[in-house]
């Protein structure tokens, strides 16, 4: 049994990490820290876990985490750096499901997240945990930076063509849909069913924070420069990431469902659908797995990748427990094979 | 043309008495306050007012106010209460869509509100804005307490039993669903989309402020003892309250639709609808109007009738703007003849 | 290994049976027939099934079926009684999901459900299939009537009151709110999410095939007559059911909340929560469990009782496994450990 | 008072215009035909329109609609085509909602369309009602074919840049999505709620037939060759139309703000927000307004247009009533004055 912490388990990351963690026959869950919550069960805040969790919160607390094998930060971005080199030092490993670990220029990373970096020095230790990329080195890692939301649907969708340098990578363009959950938990007016319901809109079109995390893992797989507009939407919905990728192609006579097939067989999360498909994020929601499809519409040079995914759990909670069973040496799919609730 | 005030014009009651006022050929628009948003134009946080209201919001401010025909109060509950004293001694109309004025008896007021009321005396003077209940006072009125917004669906629907005594009035039953906008425009966890969607449930069945409201009312239209269950839920949608009344008829031979069709012919806004109907709360979305139906299952003694409004409408800014039309001797209808959005 | 076959699977019911089923370690899915989907991949239908179910669709045969231990019928009404007798006849057992066996007295059947019923003599051979109940006749039944989903909710919320004989069961009220989902997966214009989202209605006020399914099972757990008032209601969400029930109590004295814990402690799917809790249908999102609370407003002699449970699962599909694990003497849990999803 | 007539009313355009038409002080509804419903009041299948409208569907003749002054046709495309003839020879003047009469080329038309144009030689006569661009012919039109929702917002998006020479035409791409109620009011198993909410995906991506309306519309704009990447997609909600636009500038230095500021100056129902703004669709849910917002992210070559429309109002029937208003110069805003409903 490993045994488990988790850092600021009351957001909507927190739960589903939690969710998937009480299923998993091989974790056991220790600590689950919260410092406005401590003393309060766990699932009084959170009555589907009534029966499955039955811990409560406690104050972040260093000794206690220190005894686990892995500890998990599902906390707000700036928290686990603080925490990190503590642990790593006591030889517990880190999945940060925040963002301190993910850019690898701490300059880069602090324009963007505006604070400065804790410790900047374990930036390059942190393992990039995009199995389909990085397996080999999560493994090993003791230091996981686990991937965004729409990074990891991005990535997953680009990463084929970009690869093999088959699409123009001056001129990419996401457009990317997110359901609301992917804003989180804390109160505030933006986030209210009234203030999102029954609505559509872009936001963050001047820049967001998962733009450079995507052109950093796209750059790592080319040498030509990535250039990507990214525009999120927000959708009324509670869960979902659906992606249409846009690209120009330098040759149209590649095989592109061959090449997508190719990429990801055997990954056991990624689903590449048959030709022509068009995935559904309802066919994903509470699924750890990405389903693409690749499409070239009018047979020109434009194509066009679909990609979804349910941002808590392949973009959150079920990446970080697939990156631990790796690092584990646990079956790849442990206590991820829960079917997509449809509908 | 009318001059109009309005004091607290943030909430969603807030934008939906601006929009009804915008819309009405007589009203003249003079002032909103917000103490929180003075300096900002109103049309920048209501982008659906953009070229219908240029004011901006300003500061609380008793002598612009004084300059007014009317004030309406779209406030939290205990603010109109401060002001208004000094509003009616300069002979400015008052609106409260609050709850200050709505209850007779202080202690009782006191009791629900868990505030000290501010000018007791003036709760007598205040006259109950139910206009199929006090038309004419609502004529001379200078203060209009505005009704709840569960208790004008409730109340329309059981007066016309209860004022001919035709059901046992120590057993009344409402169980009410209400979309979240009944929960306002504050910064909450509660509200938002990711715990209200997608879900079900009662909530405040130990006493809500309402239960107390519609007692009086009902009571006030019969001799005898009013007593009331009532559940209210919280429904996934923006707008709409759903009513299912219950009672046991003291006599089943009385024809229930002759009777409903008598008691609301020639009132605007309540529509008695045909024998055997299921009234949809989308069928009043945007309108300020109350359907009803009244049905006897089985043909036994137990009553049922459902009543449908949209909460910010006839159970709001539109109950306030009927109450101003019939203050100044309009067209009861006036500004007030939107049709429903369907779908 | 159970050998499974599945009649109609193109349903809500269906699909939901299927995620169960093949999540289930001890279960061999064998067939799954759809006269009009023949020939059709279930994951093509149904993508969220896209790696865990490989069948495909098959015409409705019975020697195919006559290989399987336990046949599951997900089909509409009136189809199941077709089959069974000859299933039945071949030792294989039967879970009906559908009505054909859930009301005793063939006239009361074939007044509700508008059609001959095909074998009244099977009628008294079948064991309604709520655990809660009727446990013991089920590990033995070869053909199970698994109840509707409003009767679970229903039963489950009146029977201990009903059982101790302390409510007056002349005078039972429902009031019960269901996501769409349980009006099926038709094609349909009242289904659309034009008709149904951002709206509340009562429906069927006049009659309900559930009302008689609840009178019966209430009364054979008490001596009184029993009268139910009942009015269930479309809710905009896609699962879940929020029953709220009214009663009058025969004795204030008694303790509401021991009643409820004494009578489903060591039930694995009946969480009776803490005084004064408030069920959220999305709590049970996925899930096979039914949460109830029981309150005494005001602290009269109303009794309200709150329960809530996923329709496609306590409701149909997982309580139909639930009865299959009883029947082949399984741990009741296999299969139906999976947590709801929030948000 | 305008004598007006309605070919097909059941739909979500057709109550929509009946909505529209109902609150227009110069019109006089004459006849609603529905071959389907004869005989049904129209407020009967549609109850927010009890009070307003009180006239019955009627079958779909000639005659009666050959004495009004403006026959609207909400059809499915196909019918108009097969009727307008007789009716312009009658001098009734014609707006068709459907899009019998949108592409100018016949084969084009017949290809996406998949059926035989009935009257081919009055595609020429017909103008295209897109006021913003039309305005003069609409004036003195007998026949208006209406645009299509999507090209409503997308052209209304890119003709500033593209009227301008200022984008490069060869690479738009047009990311649209939309809310249900653009797939119709028939019964369908994929507009069911179950299959729509709490989901979002691409459609149609090999080929939607507004895409050959909107390059149509933009190459009638500019020299250049225009070539359009169209992807629509199907979003969780009723109404409305978020349209994200991508272009490449060939000039960088231009004002983009002004230029969209300028271009649509005047215009009563296209909103040029602030720069920087992110429109909702929300902000114009039952309003004709269509708002703009133009971008260029990180001052790059870049631009990205957004624009929001209500599908059923700017994209169909308060369209058709603005051209109806030009048609026979009445104040273009006359019955069009409606406030989007927030929340």
């Amino acid at each position: 049994m490993i045994k488990v912490g988790v850092v600021g388990g009351t957001g909507y990351t927190g739960v589903e990490l939690l969710r998937l963690l009480a299923g998993h026959s091989q974790v056991e869950l220790r600590v689950i820290t919260s410092r406005s919550e401590a003393g309060l069960p766990v699932a009084t805040m959170f009555p589907n876990l009534r029966g499955h969790v039955d811990l409560a919160f406690s104050m972040p607390d260093l000794p206690a985490l220190k005894e686990c094998d892995l500890v998990f930060f599902a906390t707000p971005n700036g928290t686990a750096m603080t925490m990190v080199p503590e642990l790593l030092a006591a030889d517990v490993r880190v999945v940060d499901l925040a963002a301190d670990f993910r850019i690898r220029d701490v300059d880069v990373w602090q324009h963007w997240y505006g604070m400065k970096h804790a410790c900047p020095d374990l930036i390059n230790k942190a393992v990039y945990g995009l199995p389909e990329v990085n397996r080999e080195e999560i493994k090993e890692a003791s230091l996981i930076a686990n991937p965004g939301c729409y990074p990891t649907a991005t990535q997953l969708g680009f990463l084929p063509l970009v690869e093999q340098g088959l699409v123009d990578c001056s001129s990419l363009i996401a457009d990317v849909k997110s359901g609301v959950s992917g804003a989180g938990r804390g109160a505030s007016v933006a986030g209210l069913l009234c203030e999102t319901s029954e609505s559509m809109k872009a936001y963050a079109i001047a820049g967001h924070r998962h733009q450079p995390e995507i052109v950093q893992g796209l750059s790592l797989a080319t040498d030509q420069s990535v250039s990507l507009t990214f525009v999120p939407h927000l959708t009324p919905m509670l869960r979902g990431i659906q992606t249409t990728l846009y690209g120009t192609l330098n040759d149209t006579s590649v095989d592109l469902q061959t090449l997508f097939e190719n990429r990801y067989a055997g990954e056991p999360f990624v689903d590449v659908m048959p030709a022509g498909s068009l995935p559904e994020t309802r066919s994903v929601k509470g699924a750890n797995t990405c389903r693409i499809a690749v499409h070239r519409p009018l047979d020109g040079s434009r194509v066009v990748i679909l990609a979804v995914i349910d941002n808590l759990v392949k973009g959150a909670a079920g990446q970080a427990v697939q990156n631990m069973n790796i690092m584990f040496d646990l079956d790849e799919r442990a206590g991820l094979n829960g079917i997509a609730l449809l509908p």
